[in-house]
C-alpha cells in the first residue's frame, strides 16, 4: 500500500483539472489578496449578461424568469458554470465537474419548453450544486476518501431524482472534509476550502465547498448536509441562508454518508442560497416530488401552507422571540454579540416581543450527541479511510499545532446496549426541553410558548484554519431535531467596531479557551476581518414551513432596521 | 437476595387480589370447560343494564350516548369493572385494578357534563384498559418484573395526558410476559394469561392481558404496544380489531418499556377493541391531542381525513388488495388459508381487485429485525430481571419441554459499529421493499401501486400455551414500519372444515416444525378449536388514515360476504 494512495490522488487531481476548460482559467490574485469576492467581476471571464444573471439575489425570481422562457436554462447554468469555475479556482470549491453533461440536460429542458410551452416542474432549469455525498449515476462519488476513488455510482441519489423531476439541473458537487465529521473543509482528495471574504479563514464544514461556492455566486442553491452544523456553519461563515431541516423532510436515501446507519442523530439534507425564497422554493419542490414514495425515511407529511403562513403563531403579528445570548460554555464574541444585539433591535422595532432565553442543559446535550456518534465513529472511519493508506487527518490546521482541537472521537467505542443507555438519555433531554420550551407560555402572554429562538450560529465569526474547534451552538440543535434556519446578517466583522472585550471571569476552561489562547488569539478582531456575521432562527421538531415563514418575517425586520441602526 | 422475590411476589398478589371488590368474586367454571366467553351472561353479577351496555360493539355509538349524557360514565365505568373482573377470574388478565379511583373520575365527567352541558373531549366518558407499561401517577408500574414490585408512578405517561384531557377514563392495566418481548403472556409477578375462546390455548402476547380483556368485553377499548406483533397477535387470537400504527403517531413518552433506547425498531402504542369505530375514535382523539407539544418523538401530523376518505386510494372504489398467501418461510393453517379465500372472495364480490403478493426478503427481513433487538438485548433482561433474583423466564410452556422455542437473544450483545452496520441493512432492506411495493403500479392498471396487503397475523390460530414460536408474519411490517390493522373474520377454528392438509413438502424448517412438531401436533385442527381467525390489512409507513378508511371498506365487505359463503 504504502504511498500508493498518493498516485490515486495525483491521478484525480489530473482529471479534475482537465475537466475544466481551459479559456474558463483565470489569472491568480495575488496570495496576500484576503477578500477574493470582487474577482468575477474583474477577472473578464463572464459576459454582461453572464454577470447579470448570477448577481441575481432571489432564487424565485429567476425561477419565474426561467419557467416563461425569458432566461433560457443553457444560459443560466453556462453563467453559473463559468462562475463556479471561477470560485473554485479561488477556494478550491469544487469537487466533481461535468460541464458538457450540465449543458445538455439545461439545453434537454429548454426544448421541453419550448416545445411544450410548459416547464418541467417548479426548479425549471434551475442550475443546482451539491455536496460531494449527493451521488449522480456515471460520476465519481469519492467524498473525500482516497479509497472511494473511482467509485462511479450506479443510481442516483433519490434527492437527485426528485430534482431531476422538478426540472433542476445539477451542475457541480462540492468539498467535504475527510469523514464529513469537521466544521471545516479538507481531505485528502481535494484538499481544503478557504473563505472567500478572507482566505486566510475556514469556510467552515461539512459543506464548506457549498459554502464558498455560492458565497461567491458560483450556484444559485446548493444541498449541504447537516449532523451537528454543517449547513449551518458553512452558511454563517459565508454570508448565506441555510436551513437544517428536522429528520425525514428531505429524502437522503441513496446518498454516501459517513457513520451509516447511524440513526440516532443522523444527517439531514437541506437548502444552501443567497436569498430566502431558495430555501421555500427548495423544500416546496422537494416535498411536492413525493419523496416518501421513494426514501422509507422520509415522513409522509406535505407541504403545509397553514403552517408556512403562521397559523400556530399568531399569523406572524406580535411573535416572541427568544434570544440565545450564550449557550452556558462559550460566550460568543464581540461580532456575534452585536449581532444579537441588532437582532434585538430590529425585532422589537418590527412590533415582535423579545426574551432572553436561559439554555437548558446545552451542555449536557452536546455531550450526549458526542457520545452517540463516537459509539461506532472510529471504526468507520478506519473501516474508509484505512484501505487505502491514506492518514487520518487529526487536526485541519496547516501548522498541525499540538494542542490543535480534534473532532475526532472520544472513545474508541462502546456496546450496543451502552450506546442504547446514551440514546435514552437523548430522549430524555429531548423531552425536557420541549416541556421547557412549552412552558414558556406562563412568560409571553400571546397564549403560545415562544415562537422561535434566536441563537448565534458559532461563538465566533469564520475563524482561522484549523480552528473551528466546537459546533456547541449548531449540535444541540441537531440533538433536539429543532429546524434551523440561519440568517446572514449583512453584517461583517469589522476591527473597529468589534474591538476585544476584556472578560472578568469565564463561563469555564472552553469559554476561556475560545477567548484566550496560547497559539492564537482567537479573540482578535483583526484576525475575523471581514467575516460575515450571521444567526440562525430555531423552531421546533418538523416546523419547517412556521420556521421559514417566521425567518421572512425576522429577515424583512433586520432589512428595515440595517438603515435605522446607525452603527452599521 | 435468593427466594426473596417470592415473597414479594406473594404479597404484590395478594395486595391485586384484596382491590377486588368481594363482591364481584364469582364461581370458577369447571377446569375442563375450555370456551368461558358465555360466564358474563351466565353468573348473574352484571345487572341488564351493565350487560346490555358491555354488549355494545360499536365504540362511536357507545361514546356518543356518554356525550349526550344518555348514558352515565359511572354506568359506563362500573359495568365495564365489574366484567373486566369477571374477565380476570377467567384468564388472569389484569395487573393494576383501582375501582374506586376510576369511579371518582367518572363521576367528576358526569358532573362536568351536567353543569357545563358539554363533553370533556373526544373520548369523553369511556373507559379505557392500559397495557401495563402506561404509567398512571401514583400506581405501580411493574409491567412483570419482580424487580419493579413497589415502583409507583410520579407521572402519567404522555399518552394517559392525552386520554384525560380526551375525557376518557383509564380504568384498569392489563398482563404482559416478562420482558415484553414474547408474543405469548406469563410472568413471575402475576402469571400467565389465557385464551378465553380455549383456555388450552395462549391468549398470545406481548398485549395478551388486553386481548383477553376485551374478548371477554372487559373492556370497550384497549391500549396495547406493539414491537413484532404484540398488539396484532393477541387482536388475531382473541377475535379483535388492532392497529399497529407508525413510528411516532401515539406518543410513547412517559411509559415503562423493555430495550429502552433501542430506537432502530421500536414498540408503538395502538388501540384494541372490538370495533372499527373505536380505532378511529382513538387515533383521531389522540392526535388531536397534539402529541407532538409533548413528546419529542411524536410526529408532527394531524388527522388527515383527505387520506382517511381515501384520496390517494381512489376514493375508496376499486382497490387492489394483494394477498400474502405465504411469507416464503412458514405457510400458513388451514384455518388461516381458509380465511384467506374468504377475503379473496369477498373483496371480489364487493368489486375489488385481489391479486396475489409474492414476499420480498421477509426471511432477510425478520433476521436482520432480529439481529438489531439482540444488540443489547441481554443486558437489558439481565439488568431489569437480574436484580430481584426472579429466573429469566426461558419457555412459556408449563411443561417446559427441551425444544421449547425462545425467544431470547440469539447472542450475547453487538458493538454500536455492528449494530450501525445491521441497521444500515436494515435501510436498505426497507428501500428494496418500498420499490418493490411502487413498482407493482405496473400491474394494476388503476395507475396507482397495489392499495393493501391483506396478509395472515400468524401462521396458525392461538396455539396451546408456550407453542407461539414464530412473530414472523407481524415483525416484517414492524421493521418496515408499515401500518398494519387487524380484522376479525367473526370465523373460527372447526376441526371438521379446517382438516389436516398433507403436505408433499415443505418451504423450510420452519415450515415442518409448523407442521409437523414431535412435541405437539402444530397443525391438528383440533388442538385450536374455537380459535378466532383473523387478518390484516397493511399500508405502507405513515398511512394510519388510508388503513383505517381502507379497513372499513374491508370490514363492510366481509360482513356483506358472511351470508353469501355457503361455508361459513
Amino acid at each position: 500500500m504504502s504511498d500508493n494512495w498518493k498516485e490515486l490522488v495525483a491521478d484525480k487531481r489530473k482529471r479534475q483539472q482537465d475537466s475544466i476548460p481551459r479559456e474558463w482559467l483565470i489569472k491568480s490574485p495575488p496570495s496576500d489578496q484576503l477578500d477574493v469576492t470582487s474577482i468575477a467581476a474583474e477577472c473578464g471571464l463572464l459576459t454582461d449578461l453572464e454577470y447579470e444573471i448570477t448577481e441575481l439575489q432571489d432564487v424565485a425570481a429567476l425561477l419565474k424568469r426561467l419557467a416563461t422562457g425569458e432566461l433560457s436554462s443553457v444560459d443560466v447554468t453556462k453563467a453559473y458554470y463559468k462562475r463556479a469555475i471561477i470560485a473554485h479556482q479561488l477556494t478550491n470549491c469544487l469537487t466533481e465537474i461535468f460541464v458538457e453533461r450540465a449543458l445538455a440536460r439545461a439545453a434537454e429542458l429548454d426544448e421541453h419548453l419550448k416545445t411544450t410551452g410548459s416547464p418541467v416542474g417548479p426548479l425549471h432549469g434551475l442550475p443546482i450544486s451539491l455536496k460531494d455525498q449527493i451521488r449522480l449515476k456515471g460520476i465519481e462519488t469519492t467524498m473525500g476518501y482516497v479509497s472511494w476513488i473511482g467509485n462511479y455510482a450506479e443510481h442516483d441519489a433519490v434527492l437527485v431524482e426528485i430534482l431531476y423531476e422538478a426540472g433542476a439541473v445539477p451542475f457541480v458537487r462540492t468539498n467535504v472534509p475527510q469523514t464529513l465529521m469537521w466544521p471545516e473543509t479538507f481531505n485528502n482528495v481535494f484538499g481544503r476550502t478557504i473563505n472567500p471574504y478572507n482566505r486566510s479563514l475556514t469556510c467552515g464544514g461539512s459543506s464548506g465547498g457549498e459554502g464558498a461556492l455560492i458565497a461567491l455566486k458560483g450556484s444559485p442553491l446548493g444541498i449541504g448536509s447537516d449532523i451537528g452544523g454543517s449547513i449551518r456553519i458553512p452558511s454563517a461563515f459565508n454570508g448565506l441562508y441555510g436551513l437544517r431541516p428536522s429528520y425525514g423532510r428531505v429524502p437522503y436515501s441513496g446518498a454516501a454518508n459517513s457513520l451509516e446507519g447511524q440513526d440516532s442523530i443522523p444527517s439531514v439534507f437541506g437548502p444552501m442560497t443567497r436569498s430566502l425564497s431558495g430555501i421555500k422554493a427548495f423544500m416546496q419542490a422537494v416535498i411536492a416530488g413525493r419523496p416518501w414514495s421513494k426514501d422509507p425515511l422520509t415522513i409522509r407529511k406535505a407541504w403545509d401552507n397553514d403552517a408556512y403562513q403562521l397559523s400556530e403563531h399568531g399569523h406572524g403579528k406580535n411573535l416572541v422571540f427568544a434570544i440565545l445570548w450564550d449557550d452556558g460554555s462559550v460566550k460568543p464574541h464581540p461580532p456575534i454579540l452585536r449581532g444579537l444585539e441588532f437582532a434585538k433591535k430590529a425585532l422589537l422595532a418590527a412590533g415582535h416581543q423579545v426574551v432572553d432565553w436561559k439554555p437548558y442543559k446545552h451542555g449536557e446535550i452536546c455531550a450526549n450527541l458526542g457520545l452517540i456518534w463516537s459509539a461506532g465513529a472510529s471504526e468507520d472511519y478506519r473501516t474508509n479511510v484505512g484501505q487505502s493508506g491514506e492518514p487520518i487527518i487529526k487536526s485541519m490546521n496547516p501548522n498541525v499545532l499540538p494542542d490543535a482541537p480534534s473532532f475526532r472521537p472520544s472513545n474508541d467505542g462502546l456496546s450496543a446496549y451502552q450506546l442504547w443507555q446514551a440514546q435514552k438519555d437523548k430522549t430524555r433531554l429531548r423531552k425536557e426541553y420541549l416541556d421547557y420550551w412549552e412552558a414558556s407560555i406562563h412568560q409571553t402572554g400571546t397564549g403560545r410558548p415562544i415562537d422561535a429562538i434566536i441563537s448565534p450560529v458559532a461563538a465566533y465569526a469564520a475563524p482561522p484554519h484549523g480552528m473551528n474547534k466546537s459546533a456547541a451552538y449548531t449540535m444541540v440543535w441537531n440533538a433536539l431535531d429543532y429546524t434551523a434556519l440561519v440568517i446572514p446578517l449583512k453584517m461583517s466583522v469589522d476591527p473597529k467596531t468589534d474591538v476585544k472585550i476584556l472578560r472578568d471571569g469565564f463561563l469555564g476552561e472552553d469559554d476561556q479557551h475560545a477567548h484566550f489562547n496560547s497559539t492564537f488569539p482567537l479573540d482578535d478582531p483583526q484576525v475575523y476581518k471581514n467575516a460575515p456575521i450571521a444567526l440562525q432562527v430555531v423552531g421546533r421538531t418538523l416546523e419547517e414551513e412556521a420556521v421559514i415563514g417566521m425567518s421572512e418575517v425576522v429577515d424583512a425586520a433586520f432589512k428595515a432596521h440595517v438603515g435605522a441602526d446607525a452603527k452599521l
